[in-house]
C-alpha cells in the first residue's frame, strides 16, 4: 500500500473526524479506494470504533436509478444507519465519473428528495467528504494517474494549521459584516447580506482537502446575476457558463451553454433549490490547477462560489432563516482578473489577491 | 456483463427473497462481485424496494480485527440497520480466501460475540448467502476461473421446484422421526433425537445453490463420536480431520490433524458452541465435486453434515429449547463408502444412496 493512503486515513481519522473509543462510523468508498477504506479500518480497531463500511458505487446507483419508476421512498434502514452513526467518512473515485451520465435529472431530483432526511442525518455527524486519486478523475482532470495521485495527496497533506491561520483573517472580514458584493467582468455583479450568519473556518474538516472560508447569504438578500465562468460535472454532466439571476433571494432566472436541463433539473428539485445556501471563497493556493472537481476546485485561492440549496445549519444564525433543500450544489467563479469581493463597500480582493495579502492594490 | 449474472439475481431477488415493493435491502458483496450487485440494484428499483450495498471487504476486516484488542462492542448502526431491514443478501468471493489467515481465533470469537446481535437480527429476515465465482475459491477448487464460474452458475440455476421434490421425500422420513443415527466407518457413530423438530427443505432460499434437509438435534440428545474426513475453511484456515465426541448433547472431546486450534477457538467461543446446532443431508447431485466451500460441499449427495453452534430458530419445536451461539459452522461427514443412516431403526441411506432412490440395497 503506498504509504500516503495510510497519511490520508490518519488526517481523516484524527484531523478532520476525531475519532474516538466506541465511535460508530460510516465509511463509504468506491471499490478502487478499498486500500483508504483498508488503512481507516486499522486505525478505527486502534481506536476502538465500529465500522460500517458501504461500498459507494456510481454503476450500482445508476442501474437502481433507471430502472426505478421515480417513486421513491426514504429507505427506513438507511436511515437507522445513520441516526445511530457518530461519523462518516465518504470518498469520492472511480473508473468512470460519466457513469451516472445516462440518468435523467428528474430521476436524480426525484431520488434526493426523498433521501433528503438521510442527508439531514449525516449532517448532524462529524463527517467527511474526501477524494481517492482513481484513474477517472485523474481523466477528468487531463493528468495521467500517477500525476493524479500526486496532486491529491499533497492537497489532502496540507498543513493545515498554518492554513487555518491564513484563512481566519478573511473570517475576521466576514464575521459581522453586513453586505457582500462580487462583481467580475460585465456578466457578474451580486449582492447579499450575511448579516447574523457565521463565517466558518473549513480547514480540512468536513472537506479534505479544505482550503475555503465560507458562510450563508440571507436567505432573501441576494440580488443580482452571475455568471459561473468555471464549468462543473455533476452526475457525470459538464454544466459550463451557468448564469443566473435572482430577485429577492430567488433564481428568477437561468441559462448554460452546456446541459441547461441538468442545471433545470438541480434548480426544481425543491423550492429550496432556487435559493442560494452557501457563498465560499476559496484560499488554498496549493490547489495550483482546476481539475473539473468541486471538491478541489471550490478551494483554489482566485474563486468564490455559491451554492444553490441547502445551506449548513452552523452557517445561519439564530435570527435567520435556513434555507432547506435535497440539493446543495456549488457553481465557481474565476476571480483572477477584473474582478473584485467588497464587504460594506470595503474591497477586500481585487484579482484575487486579498487585502491581506503581498501585492494587494 | 455474464448473462447468467442477471439470471443469478433473478434468482436471488425473486425465487430465494421474495422481494417486493418497498422492501428495505441490505446487499453484501465483495468488490469483484458488483455486476452481481449491479444486476440486484436494476431488480430492486425494478421492483420498488430500497437498497443498502455493504462491501464485504475480507481485507478491511482483517485490518479492523488486527488492530483491535479484541474488547468488541456491539455495533449500534450496524445492529439498527438490520432492525430496520426486510431482507439481507451476502454474497462470498473475494481475491484470496486466507485474507483472515493471520486474525487469531481469539480475537475471531471475541467479535462473533460482539456481533451476536446483529446476526440474531439477520436471522430474523428473508436472507440468502450464495458465491460469487471469484479467483480465490476457483484456486482454492483447483479449478480455472472460468470452469469455476460454470460450476457456480450452473448451481445456482438448478430446477429448484425438481430439487424440491426430490428432497420433500427426505423431509416426510425425518419430520416426526425420533432417534437419528449416522454410522461411517469405525470413527463416526453418533446417535440423536430430532424429536419434535422440523425438518426444513433447503430448496434454494437462505442459501443460494441449496439443495440439502437440515433440522436440529434435540441439544442434549447428542451420544458418540464423529470424525469429520472432509476438510474445512474457516477464516483462511483449512480444518482437517476434526474428531469429536459428545456426551448429552455437549462436546466432551475434539481434536483435529490441521489447525486443532481453530477448531478450539470456535468451540471456546461461547456454550453453545459445544453442543450441535444443525443436522444437514447434502442431496445436490448437481454438485459433482468437492471445492473446499462450505456453501456447496454440505449440500453434496453423498454427504452429511452436523454444526456447532447456534441453531436456526425455524428448526427448534416449541417444546424443545433451542441451542444458541454466536458461532454456526457446519463440518462434513463423507457417506459414499460403508456408511449409514439410520432413522428409527430402519436403514433410510446406506454408502449414498436413499431408501427412495435406485440402486438402494
Amino acid at each position: 500500500m503506498d504509504p500516503r493512503i495510510r497519511t490520508h486515513a490518519e488526517t481523516i481519522v484524527d484531523h478532520s473526524t476525531s475519532i474516538e473509543s466506541g465511535d460508530d462510523v460510516v465509511i463509504s468508498m468506491p471499490a478502487v479506494a478499498e486500500d483508504l477504506a483498508v488503512a481507516l479500518h486499522e486505525l478505527l480497531g486502534d481506536r476502538g470504533a465500529n465500522p460500517v463500511y458501504l461500498h459507494n458505487s456510481e454503476r450500482a446507483s445508476r442501474a437502481f436509478l433507471r430502472a426505478s419508476d421515480d417513486d421513491f421512498e426514504t429507505p427506513a434502514h438507511q436511515l437507522a444507519l445513520f441516526e445511530e452513526a457518530d461519523a462518516f467518512v465518504i470518498a469520492r473515485g472511480g473508473p468512470n465519473v460519466s457513469e451516472q451520465g445516462d440518468v435523467s435529472p428528474e430521476t436524480n431530483a426525484a431520488y434526493r428528495r426523498a433521501m433528503r432526511p438521510v442527508l439531514d442525518e449525516r449532517l448532524e455527524k462529524r463527517w467527511c467528504l474526501t477524494q481517492f486519486p482513481s484513474s477517472g478523475h485523474a481523466q477528468l482532470a487531463g493528468m495521467s494517474t500517477e500525476a493524479y495521485e500526486n496532486f491529491v495527496w499533497d492537497a489532502v497533506t496540507l498543513d493545515w494549521e498554518a492554513q487555518r491561520e491564513h484563512q481566519a483573517r478573511m473570517v475576521e472580514i466576514l464575521d459581522g459584516a453586513n453586505e457582500v458584493r462580487i462583481r467580475s467582468g460585465d456578466e457578474t455583479d451580486v449582492t447579499m447580506s450575511v448579516a447574523g450568519n457565521p463565517t466558518l473556518n473549513d480547514y480540512g474538516e468536513h472537506n479534505l482537502p479544505g482550503g475555503e472560508v465560507f458562510t450563508a447569504p440571507v436567505k432573501e438578500s441576494v440580488e443580482g446575476y452571475v455568471h459561473f465562468d468555471l464549468p462543473l460535472y455533476r452526475k457525470g454532466k459538464e454544466i459550463e457558463d451557468a448564469r443566473l439571476r435572482f430577485e429577492d433571494g430567488r433564481v428568477v432566472g437561468h441559462s448554460a451553454e452546456r446541459n441547461e436541463d441538468v442545471l433545470t433539473g438541480i434548480l426544481d428539485t425543491d423550492e429550496g433549490a432556487r435559493y442560494l445556501g452557501e457563498l465560499g471563497i476559496g484560499m488554498n493556493r496549493s490547489i495550483d490547477q482546476f481539475t473539473y472537481n468541486m471538491l478541489f476546485d471550490e478551494k483554489m485561492g482566485d474563486t468564490v462560489h455559491m451554492a444553490v440549496g441547502n445551506a449548513y445549519a452552523d452557517t445561519v444564525g439564530e435570527e435567520n432563516e435556513r434555507n432547506e433543500s435535497a440539493e446543495h450544489v456549488d457553481m465557481i467563479v474565476d476571480m483572477g482578473e477584473d474582478s473584485v469581493i467588497e464587504v460594506d463597500g470595503e474591497v477586500v480582493q481585487r484579482n484575487g489577491t486579498f487585502v491581506f495579502e503581498d501585492g494587494f492594490e
